[in-house]
């Protein structure tokens, strides 16, 4: 379903679910220091989990600036469209994409119903928590736990399972629901641009359908307005009771050069406000930065090892470098998560004057 | 690209615009008389263009009850989306759908820079106005037709291509703008659920890039809630000036099984109010039946050959039998645009009081 490094971090995030290894991030500092000009007396109303700043200052000036119908780059507001990775940019993504635990947890449950699984491949390896065994198993294993997780089912039989899911799971370090785990300043600056009628969209490799049962709630972004990766449907009249069947095979991988294509396809105009953490994003960033109307170009930084993870460059869970390099060359803004927000998940608010 | 019956209607509708041949729609007159009931004293305001009667008064005992959150039958906000049909059921698609004069224009546009086409079929054929020569070439014909105007270029350039287009082309007949064509009734419904916090879609047959560049300023509906036929795509990073290519291959034919697919693709959920006039828009139907929710289903009857065109059944656009047998037997609405309608046009409503 994704490539070698994400193969990589799928066996490396389960081997942690699973209990058996402990995969290190390399973390690699970065070296630039938080300036003074991060200080600046008087905070602002907006934003209010965001430290004063560089970041924060430069995120507010496009904003008024774009929609100040006295400037030279007002934009109307049909094409105030903002683009958010998810995975790592709206919630954290370690020790891998929520969406494997997802996948995980769900074959602990449907084997019940199969008890041959504990002589198959990539079950068996996965009920036994046998992480070389399930290496072993490769790509084809895990498209083959993808599709047995994902497809098979009715539209509406997925929705019930991935609410029924998200509901009661539990991170397995953080030990919290996934959905606790959002970034408190991502959801403000999602609320900020809805004030200034933007309309934001979810851009992300992970699921659509499995992102659709709870964004809206969550993040208060509309399912219309989610674009995913996903796989192929097929409409049945079922006897008059219409179903729409989740077929085993790929629709689009909405990752790297398929999120210049998922925007096309489901937005149909160019972003002017985009935001990602990896090389994954990188595309969508270059593509908001070819439209011709002023854009916003922001990544995420994992920095904070403490209330939350630091990885960089090139970790297991995929690789970063690529987007930081240009990033910096061309000016996009790089959010220190350390550095910049003051708490990072909703629940740190209670801990906070 | 269609079924059979689309292929007849494209022949039919090229030998119209070629000037060869005039294809009569056998139009069957449905049998309802008008009633007195559509009679009602005291237009309400809403809805203006439409005539008093049973038909307007469905829509309104519709909306108002399941906007009303006293009603056992409230639908919040986020769950109120309704589907629109675009051919036939937002504006005309007579002698042949609109989308088919363009490709033809496309052609002839495009000959000067193919003086091979003279020899070439099917561009010889059209070319020369052959209907013959034109209908034998089939469908993998039509298919050249369609990839050769709608494929091969950027989507930027696709976009300006039919944004010219729809700028200077007129109706051969009508001999106005097709923008002009558009039913102002269905306008005034769009917009009479859009102050009713609905959130309206196009889901159309018609290419999704064909509609997108004049359907926002037309009907006031966004392009990301334009949903139509599509074909793949190819990001191409460009030495730094990114692209997405439009690839000769279909993606979805959003018609027939593929309306709730693409529905479920774009929107995520089922509709509660869907409008559509031809078989091609059943299965729409169906599955907003399908809703738990209480749920609106439309039917627009073409009945008025002087003011637009009528037609009925088994015409050369299409079939419609199945789905207004359907729509009687389960009460769905059906629109008689001769008795329901004051105007057609917009451009009419200068000449009402």
């Amino acid at each position: 379903m994704k490539s070698k490094q994400d193969l990589i971090a799928l066996f490396c995030g389960l081997a942690l679910c699973l209990g058996l290894v402990s995969c290190s991030s390399e973390t690699e500092k970065i070296s630039e220091e938080p300036t003074n000009s991060r200080e600046i007396a008087g905070a602002s109303a907006a934003l209010p989990s965001w430290n004063d700043g560089d970041t924060k200052q430069a995120i507010i000036g496009f904003v008024e600036e774009v929609t100040n119908s006295e400037s030279p780059n007002y934009i109307k507001p049909e094409d105030r469209i903002a683009t958010f990775d998810n995975d790592g940019t709206l919630w954290s993504e370690q020790p891998v994409y929520f969406q494997f635990f997802f996948a995980i947890d769900r074959i602990k449950t449907m084997a019940a119903d199969h008890p041959e699984w504990k002589d198959q491949q990539p079950y068996k390896a996965i009920l036994e928590k046998d992480m070389p065994a399930l290496m072993e198993q490769g790509k084809a294993g895990l498209l083959k736990v993808v599709m047995t997780t994902h497809a098979g089912m009715t539209t509406d039989e997925f929705e019930k399972i991935v609410s029924d899911w998200i509901a009661t799971a539990k991170h397995p370090t953080k030990n919290r629901p996934y959905t606790d785990l959002i970034f408190q300043p991502m959801l403000e600056l999602v609320q900020y641009l809805h004030a200034y009628d933007f309309k934001v969209f979810i851009v992300s490799g992970g699921g659509i359908e499995f992102m659709r049962p709870w964004a809206e709630e969550v993040y208060g972004i509309p399912r219309d307005r989610v674009v995913g990766s996903s796989i192929k449907t097929e409409y049945d009249y079922n006897d008059g009771q219409p179903i729409i069947k989740r077929l085993p095979e790929i629709d689009l991988i909405d990752d790297k050069e398929g999120k210049p294509i998922g925007i096309h396809r489901y937005i149909g105009r160019k972003p002017v406000f985009a935001a990602g953490n990896s090389d994954g994003d990188l595309q969508m960033l270059r593509w908001t930065a070819a439209n011709s109307a002023k854009s916003f170009k922001l990544y995420v930084h994992h920095t904070d090892e403490a209330r939350e993870w630091a990885y960089d460059r090139d970790s297991h869970i995929g690789t970063f470098d690529k987007g930081w390099d240009e990033a910096k060359e061309k000016g996009w803004t790089l959010v220190d998560m350390k550095e910049d927000w003051k708490v990072i998940y909703p629940h740190e608010l209670d801990s906070v004057d």
